[in-house]
């Protein structure tokens, strides 16, 4: 079996390095992923700047690691599948992330998109990530053995080309993985806040604060099932359609003067 | 009405400029926008930057127009509702983008991340763009005016809070609008290609092709009713789980080893 793997932690996060190794007993592994950090790139895509590549080598300096693309995510998806693998992969892994994708943060993942753009051009995609408790350390090499075990399992119920999902591995240090939930994103907000100062030349700037906070997420979801201790699974699509206010909607009646 | 208005394209973008003065009709307009252009930012955020924030006026230098963000389209939505106004908006709007934003461009547009954003807040939110035959030179005025009916009209049915609509107005170029069409959100995939290249220091690099086409839409969805010169109105949502698999996964067994 031939993997794709990539993330938006860049090319040289032990997130990635962890998960690699894992995958590795599945397959072929060929590495295709930001150069630099990504994190919270979303879906972005590179239009108007040169995606410059670099071949990368493990530390023997001799082992092809794949392609290193100082660009998104996405970029790195779409520069993979159309110009750089020389085979179609059998699958695309995005991973190991250093914090969790659930709820809306699904949304503003680049480790997500990597996996979303990648069944939009129909192959098999898993998105995984490593929840963590603030100032903890994480522990990637366990993370990505529970994040390869889902992946197999997802594996052997044959999955129709273009499924996708997204993975999440609980806080390690909280204790042990209490198992394994197939659950839907959680769709509440965050409590975020901002940070007002003002620059040395009077001019005004807000950092985006590093609380991250869901404070009423919708039960039996990726967020709660998650702080429960569980590994969450969701099968993802990217339609954004909202199918039940769409047949409302067809029933209405337009007027347009020029 | 208080109106927040918003884009991609940067506050200086003569679509945001044409859709103002068409908003201004429903309602007193503050706008919140990128300072520079953000297009194919699709949801991505800042983390580890400062977002500088800069009042902006009209030409006359008296005119409050509202504040630039050097961040990304959902970084002004996030400061603009938590942070800038004094009072919370009954309606954002984001655009008039410069480029359609239909099928899985939806994905890929900071134009629509911004009103997604919104509506993670339970703002309804309402995302217009322009769709231009190459070469053209985009009618904003005229397109702003067809925007600002269709919100409009939006507006009428007395939308719950938190509805989030996607509107593209077809190239006006082409020939008269032929009416409004409710419709689903394409999902396959577009046709793309890079320009492979060698710098002078002899790196390999990519360029992100022009062309940017959906070779086989499916019929009946945004990407089709625009190529017919319809302006089409998607009802958006942001729950990316897969709810069909999702059920079926739910019977599936799991083993976890440590």
């Amino acid at each position: 079996m031939r993997i794709l793997l990539t993330n938006d932690d860049g090319i040289y996060a032990p997130g990635l390095r962890a998960l690699r190794k894992e995958l590795q007993n599945l397959g072929e592994v060929v590495t295709v992923a930001p150069a630099t950090e990504q994190s919270a790139a979303g879906h972005s895509v590179t239009l108007a700047a040169p995606l410059l590549v670099t071949e990368v080598f493990e530390d023997d300096g001799n082992t092809f690691l794949g392609w290193a693309v100082e660009g998104r995510p996405a970029d790195c998806m779409k520069l993979a599948l159309l110009e750089l693998l020389p085979d179609p992969p059998d699958l695309i892994v995005s991973g190991l992330n250093a914090g969790s994708n659930a709820g809306i943060n699904v949304l503003y993942s680049g480790t997500v998109a990597a996996a979303v753009e990648a069944a939009f051009y129909n192959f098999t995609a898993i998105a995984c990530s490593l929840e963590y408790t603030k100032n903890a350390r994480l522990d990637f090499p366990t993370a990505a053995g529970y994040a390869r075990q889902v992946v197999e399992q997802i594996l052997a119920r044959n999955p129709p080309r273009g499924s996708l999902y997204n993975v999440n591995v609980p806080p390690l240090e909280r204790g042990p993985v209490r198992g394994v939930r197939v659950i839907p994103q959680n769709v509440s907000v965050y409590a975020e806040k901002f940070d007002r100062r003002v620059n040395p030349r009077g001019r005004t700037y807000f950092w985006t604060g590093a609380d991250f906070d869901c404070p009423e997420p919708i039960p039996n979801t990726d967020v709660t099932a998650l702080a429960e201790g569980f590994i969450t699974v969701t099968p993802l699509q990217f339609d954004l359609t909202d199918h039940k206010r769409l047949a409302t909607m067809q029933g209405w009646e337009w007027e347009l003067r020029e």
